[in-house]
């Protein structure tokens, strides 16, 4: 079976003695918000437009002072948005033209992106190398995709399509594209955990832990795609996250360590690319998860990292034989990438700490901080146990003291000074955590009867926390009041909705009524998971 | 690994007692074009937009009058595209509400497609069930699913991703979801090829002569996707193709044939919206081209079907291994759907006949139709070859005798006849076939050494054809002059270029310097079929 590959037809006004001119046109702001898709409106009686004979909805390639953009073409029958010899473009694709209202620009049919042969190959299910990958993530990072395009490299790469040398590929291409970080240090050190396990915060207590023990970590975390609260959300609440590039550098010199958004230090351009069509799919395939880590912490210049694949009935990861299959490609690609790699499988089976929103998560990592008795202990422990890990590749730290040496540093107030160093240094924001504010619209979700709880579900207590409105309205969220194993009377409160709006309150009840996330039962029903911690 | 699938958010406005209604928003309609794809313009300080929460490119469903159509969500910040309180609908989307400008209509998140855990499942790597595909097509027809979302499903059930039990699920859920026609009779003949082989007209010839033979063979035809003609394109030279279905069904009656254009029947409203994203793509899967193909088949009544499959190094299929297993799936599908297939496996090295682009195609049909000695043979052959096995299922007629019956009735003018009864019928248009009106702009291509010659690239003629103007302009395309085997001097005229536009002639002259698509070689070298004809 051979697939025809439209030719590219080459574009411009013809002069009559065979050269082309590019079509020029007046470059006009159109007050449209078409997100992150360019849209170039033309009037349909737009000389330009008949003469080229465009297509609606055909890409074209819009240029002016050196720079270039494509866009997707709307025509346009109302002088009043776009007249003849205009060419209308939507407030995003404007700004990244860099020009004024009235500057002239060229429009020509775009060139199909040159990494397209690779894709058709990988679509008739061949193996492409490193060039290959290179080249297709070059395109993707300059925009050169259409969402037809995006989706059909995203699904052909699913599951098991990418043998783990292709993982390894995809995860340099990636490398390659972005910028790179680098810290002038023998070892940066990073910790990760590949998510969906709700209120697992344990960033915001390594990062002063293992700071606080002298080594460089400077953490750069996502906001949340899915999810209630990212890490980048959830430091926001006691700090700013949204650091221009350099600040970030001085503060990880004189305090060791950060805990910023990702998204100002343009480390994985594709990563955000292919995210705009994986999470509409709710795609997370392990070789691009893979590539999508590693490729970021090697741009933020990490020597050694910690990675946490948690595995629970609800977790992203369900089985072992799964997890070890996840960790073995995790350390293929890091091997070759030459990324030192500690992967710990850890208990994925209810969320982590009490609190799952922006605030309320900041609260209890706060409370661990101050050793405070109302801590969440799993949030403690495995922090501890994460930190421990990283610090014990120290190389004067001994195997096995890793763990209480973050403790030491945990209960002295030694890890709490330094999150103290972080926040001021980054912008502390006033935010009380012994009182901190919670939504002031709440509800209460009870036990239907006695007995043991025998199960939380992670996806469901996320999308009650998103629809009470976390992240975006920060002190919305779910709080824990049980949690597996816990013994409940009917009635007792397990869980407490903390919302701002009314309408957000709604749509949690209504989820809350579908299904509550908990189930009761016999405490010998508790599931087991036999992870190290 | 599991997914996260969002939960879809209940939307309106709070009434303050736990209920909601919907948002009420003033009709307007917005003259820009967005093509097949359904946009929605609201202003930023619109009301419902502030309260809803919507969020730039989300889905919303927009209703009035008990009809309902999906949307793309545009926000924009310009008054005097879209006022607070308006609704703003491309052109297309417009047309679908049936209402006038000022009517009020509500809008509200559209909820994800009922199909999507289906979908989920096939990115999964699960068989689906018929119910599965008889979702999802639904869905797709009535454009429920995003680009994003449609170029997944065909992603996802490209090549061996679906068994031969889901081709013909497929298959079924594609039949249920358009309309089906019945001509009320016991035997409904057609014949289809799969493609790519330039100037294969025999449809053109068929159907004459097998209508002359008194069978019923209602033929639509698609119009050219991605090649130079198709069947509509070029009886559109000689005759109206759009007919509206009644005076199909009248014609048909009267003449037992006719030769239209498929897309005003709404055979098939799944595959047009799935070509969108396969063309751009270039994917042409097995499991999809069958269930295109005869369901297709099915919707328009037919009981026999010949079904041609070129081979050959530049057709679709380009093994017999290939051939043969695309024969087998095509006989199993239609064996479960209850369609009598006689499978043709054809030399699909060359072109087939001498033009390339509507009129030069029809111009060649109408010479074989006038026994014009000028007539290509090839052309004549295959038609007659595969008319014959059409006849054959005649039950008065005898295995074998079909060929000799087809060209007795081509021989004796039956089918110049027939087809002049069909063009007529179907309202004439002015073409004299032997003086047809090539395009006026033409470029001779020339051999380069002395030799026979060894191949002639399918694609590249096709490409070639199209850069000058096919099909768009009739009078464009290519006319061969010399075919496989035939011996060449240095300079001897392989083929001409026709077209309209200078512009056009000029990127078809650049095309040909890249590779003209003819291969100069010994007697020895030129490619052997093993095919029946």
């Amino acid at each position: 079976m051979s697939n025809e590959i439209p030719e590219p037809a080459p574009v411009g006004l013809n002069l009559g003695n065979g050269t082309f001119s590019p079509a020029r046109l007046v470059l006009r702001r159109v007050l449209i918000d078409t997100y992150h898709e360019n849209v170039a409106y033309m009037h349909r009686d737009c000389e330009v437009y008949r003469a080229e004979g465009f297509k609606a909805l055909s890409k074209v390639e819009i240029r002016t002072n050196g720079r270039s953009i494509p866009a997707t073409l709307n025509v346009v029958d109302d002088a009043v948005i776009v007249a003849p010899g205009e060419l209308g473009l939507s407030k995003a694709a404007f700004e990244q033209m860099g020009v004024e209202d009235g500057h002239t620009v060229t429009v020509a049919q775009a060139e199909p992106p040159e990494s397209m042969g690779a894709l058709h190959r990988k679509l008739g299910g061949e193996r492409l190398h490193l060039d290959d990958f290179r080249a297709i993530v070059h395109d993707i990072a300059e925009h050169h995709y259409s969402k037809i395009e995006l989706t059909a490299f995203v699904v052909a790469t699913n599951r098991d399509e990418l043998d783990r040398e292709e993982v390894y590929f995809l995860t340099e291409a990636m490398v390659d594209v972005g910028r790179r970080l680098d810290w002038h240090e023998h070892m940066v050190v990073d910790k990760h955990c590949i998510g969906g396990i709700p209120g697992n915060r344990t960033s915001m207590l390594i990062v002063p832990i293992v700071a606080a023990h002298g080594m460089l970590c400077p953490k750069t975390s996502s906001r949340a795609i899915t999810s209630p609260a990212g890490t980048a959300d959830t430091m926001e609440v006691l700090a700013n996250v949204e650091l221009p590039i350099e600040q970030l550098e001085e503060i990880v010199r004189k305090h060791r360590g950060c805990l910023a958004w990702g998204g100002t230090a343009n480390l994985s351009p594709a990563d955000d690319v292919l995210i705009s069509v994986e999470r509409p799919l709710a795609l997370d395939s392990p070789g691009q998860m893979v590539a999508s880590i590693l490729s970021k912490k090697i741009a933020a210049g990490s020597s050694h990292l910690v990675l946490d694949i948690p595995i629970g009935p609800t977790a992203k990861v369900r089985s072992m034989p799964d997890a070890q299959r996840l960790r073995r490609l995790f350390e293929y690609v890091a091997r070759r990438i030459k990324l030192s790699l500690d992967v710990v499988i850890t208990d994925g089976r209810q969320p982590i700490g009490f609190g799952i929103g922006p605030v309320l998560e900041a609260r209890d990592v706060m409370r661990v901080l101050e050793n405070d008795p109302r801590a969440p202990m799993d949030l403690r422990q495995k922090a501890l146990r994460l930190a421990g890990r990283l610090i014990e590749s120290d190389p004067d730290v001994r195997g096995g003291d890793g763990f209480a040496i973050a403790r030491d540093i945990l209960d002295s107030g030694r890890a709490l000074a330094k999150m103290n160093d972080i926040i001021q240094a980054q912008g502390s924001k006033s935010f009380d955590h012994n009182q901190p504010e919670l939504g002031a619209l709440t509800f209460e979700v009870h036990a239907p009867v006695a007995g043991v709880v025998t199960g939380i579900d992670n996806l469901q207590l996320a999308r009650i926390a998103g629809l009470a409105g976390a992240p975006k309205v920060k002190c919305a969220g779910v709080d824990l009041l049980r949690k597996l194993g816990d013994e409940v009377q009917a009635n007792t409160v397990l869980y407490r909705v903390h919302g701002s709006f009314p309408a957000d309150l709604e749509f949690a009840r209504q989820a809350v009524r579908r299904s509550s996330g908990y189930t009761i039962g016999a405490a010998s029903e508790v599931p087991h998971v036999f992870v190290e911690f």
